[in-house]
């Protein structure tokens, strides 16, 4: 099985858990069988694992999820950068081109495109695979997966099929309705489209050929921000005549906002949290290492991260959006590749930052123009390359670097860092990344 | 006028803004006129200088208080240090003891005791003047307030006068009853016992030396760990026979749950907070720098430090200590008399710091047995001395120092210092303080 999986989103209805470089797929909220936590996306991949170990999974994404990917799914996973976001259409196209001109899979073979985040049953996967095999048959140019609604939701775009059978054509698409409109289309045998679907790579290849110029995927790469933004649903799905749809009623949620993702926890804590024993059908996912302590509270999500402290009636919580855009403020902790950052301490003229990096990675090679920084390593062994200096350090060790010096550390064993920096002009954008010679 | 305040208690129910070393009355909640905030003992102190420029004032309190009360009254506000906790008798004896051997205010002059923590109005002070006028009048030998009583409280004891007059001897006094049986000391036109009273110099000295073998303050001083814990209602105004009350009949509140606190609140948010339009009778106070967001909160108090997050309804926010004394923790962050410092990060072997000099001050010369520190100097000029060695120290300036290397910093502008801690038994206890030779 070839999937794409779109990963997107800014995800603030999630705060304090989800900021400007951490979407919600990867906020870690669910308990695994063995004790620990994964992601939304950590999630997916497993199952996906679980019903097919070999399956080719590309995750199309945007530059600046790439480091937290490969954190979370390994140095493996193969992901298809887009230099820019130009919405559905060129995402997919770009994968596609990916998986044809880069991992050489033949163009009669099917992709499926899902999104990264759905909350849904090992079965989903299955029909995946289904909804792959009925695009190979040829019968069909795209077969969108309808999911059987739970409710009359406002949420959600309709797909009408011409037949009650579990593989039918589609007889049209609805935008999303309100309550009244949705149950007419619930009566008709609607299903809602949840943005899935399958093709034979040749067929969106021909199509994205007949609407942009380009050679190859390497030429597409170089001028993906020249294209139009357009979406895959009206580039393609909305013109074409030929179109199956295959029904799936397993479970299917979308996990959007603190309400919905509560009603998933199997534990009313994630994080250092006590609840006293008059709490109701509250719930608290706590990031900090601080204890919270909830008295009497009911119907309520507690969430607290580095970047803030979220209250809130879970009803209300949906309405979080304008609230957070209002605070407007800096990404206090982030989870790279190379391991992770967590903001301590911010004062006018200098920032102290813990830095976490994983044995055997390493920081780029970089320096900034506007600030000095100091390295006291408190855990860990590795390597601080200083100007083209080689130097072994361990905890106790201090290195000082003056703006304008060029500086990486190289991990031996798990290496912690306090990073405190100093300067005028403290900002992430100071910063000029050079090649290591070797 | 000569004022004893007892400053006492742990005030675990205010966690998280109380801990083992800030008791409530030092927590900063109430708006000043200038827009600054100000602690319980501040307000007192305050509303004593409003009330009389000229007041001797000694508070009486534990070492441990010590370095705060300066943080917040000042270098020159009077202190009687106990050298450990004895109960109120012994603490009074010291205190008037110090009055009169240090200050060498006469035998004759009154002195008034209350507790530092009352939210009162202006009023209950010129009430404590008129208590020291009447006991230097000499009519009996304690004067005790009477507070007119709000509500039937289980929580007060009760005084019970001879006569309805603002000046009456007493008749009885009543522990604290039931809610039933305060209705009817009431209905005697009983008053509740808020541990206020006066007395003349003499008249304390004169009974502490019926008790207590002791020959001067130093005497005491030296031998107070060797007195009995005991109560001054129970050594001393409980077999007074010349003992009268005085009514007060204004404001009186005792803060001691958040219950109570966030009553007198004239805002509903200290600290970076934003309450949506649906929150209701809900207050926050954040001590941490991130921000707290509350949505659709009613009844509920919200309270955050480096310590930990409370989210309670009001009502059982009373219940909160035994939560707390289960999360036995770490004092995170505390104000001493040369300034402040919070932990930032703790780790299995390493523990980071921000410390804060206010200018001219500086820390103990001290070193540790079992730690190495760095400091990363981030803000203010000052000098350090290390092991008798001294150097001046800006921003961008790292000092190492091994365990044993005696060490202190001294400010000359506000210092602030990013200060990492190694070692495998990283402790409160492993300090030894030397002299300064000047």
């Amino acid at each position: 099985m070839n999937i794409i999986l779109l990963s997107g989103g800014s995800g603030k209805r999630l705060w304090p858990l989800s900021n400007d470089i951490r979407s919600k797929q990867f906020i870690k909220i669910f308990k695994r069988e063995d004790g620990g936590l994964e992601s939304m996306v950590q999630r997916v991949y497993r199952q996906i694992r679980k019903v097919d170990k070999e399956a080719n999974v590309i995750i199309a994404t945007s530059k600046s999820q790439v480091s937290l990917i490969h954190n979370q799914l390994g140095d493996n996973v193969g992901i298809s950068v887009e230099p820019c976001r130009r919405d559905t259409f060129p995402a997919i196209v770009l994968a596609t081109a990916y998986l044809h001109d880069i991992m050489g899979i033949s163009g009669e073979e099917p992709v499926v495109v899902c999104p990264v985040d759905p909350y849904v049953d090992d079965s989903y996967f299955e029909t995946l695979k289904l909804l792959g095999g009925q695009a190979a048959k040829g019968e069909a140019n795209l077969v969108l997966m309808g999911i059987a609604p739970a409710y009359p939701s406002e949420k959600y775009g309709y797909i009408i099929p011409e037949k009650k059978a579990d593989v039918s054509p589609v007889s049209s698409f609805k935008e999303k309705p309100d309550t009244e409109t949705a149950k007419t289309y619930i009566a008709q045998g609607a299903l809602w489209n949840g943005g899935v679907f399958a093709y034979k790579i040749n067929y969106v290849l021909q199509k994205a050929h007949e609407l942009i110029d380009f050679e190859s995927y390497d030429d597409l790469f170089a001028k993906y921000d020249t294209l139009e933004k357009i979406s895959f649903d009206y580039a393609v799905a909305e013109n074409e005549p030929r179109i199956q749809m295959m029904r799936y009623s397993g479970g299917w949620k979308d996990l959007g906002t603190w309400n919905t993702l509560t009603e998933v926890m199997n534990e009313t804590a994630v994080g250092n949290a006590v609840l006293n024993e008059t709490c109701e059908n509250t719930h608290v996912v706590n990031e900090l290492d601080i204890p919270i302590l909830c008295m009497g509270m009911k119907d309520v999500v507690v969430s607290a991260s580095p970047e803030g402290i979220l209250v809130s009636d879970k009803e209300q919580s949906s309405q979080i959006k304008p609230f957070v855009d209002q605070m407007g403020q800096q990404v206090m902790f982030a989870e790279k590749s190379w391991g992770s950052f967590h903001v301590l301490d911010v004062e006018e003229y200098s920032m102290t930052i813990k830095v976490t990096l994983k044995p055997g990675h390493r920081m780029n090679y970089h320096s900034h123009q506007h600030r000095d920084e100091i390295w006291n390593v408190i855990a860990g062994t590795g390597t601080v390359l200083i100007d083209g200096m080689e130097q072994p350090v361990s905890p106790g060790d201090v290195v000082t670097m003056q703006a304008g010096c060029r500086h990486t550390i190289i991990a031996d064993t798990t290496l912690q860092v306090i990073e405190v920096q100093l300067g005028k002009e403290i900002s992430v954008h100071d910063k000029q990344k050079f090649q290591l010679e070797n």
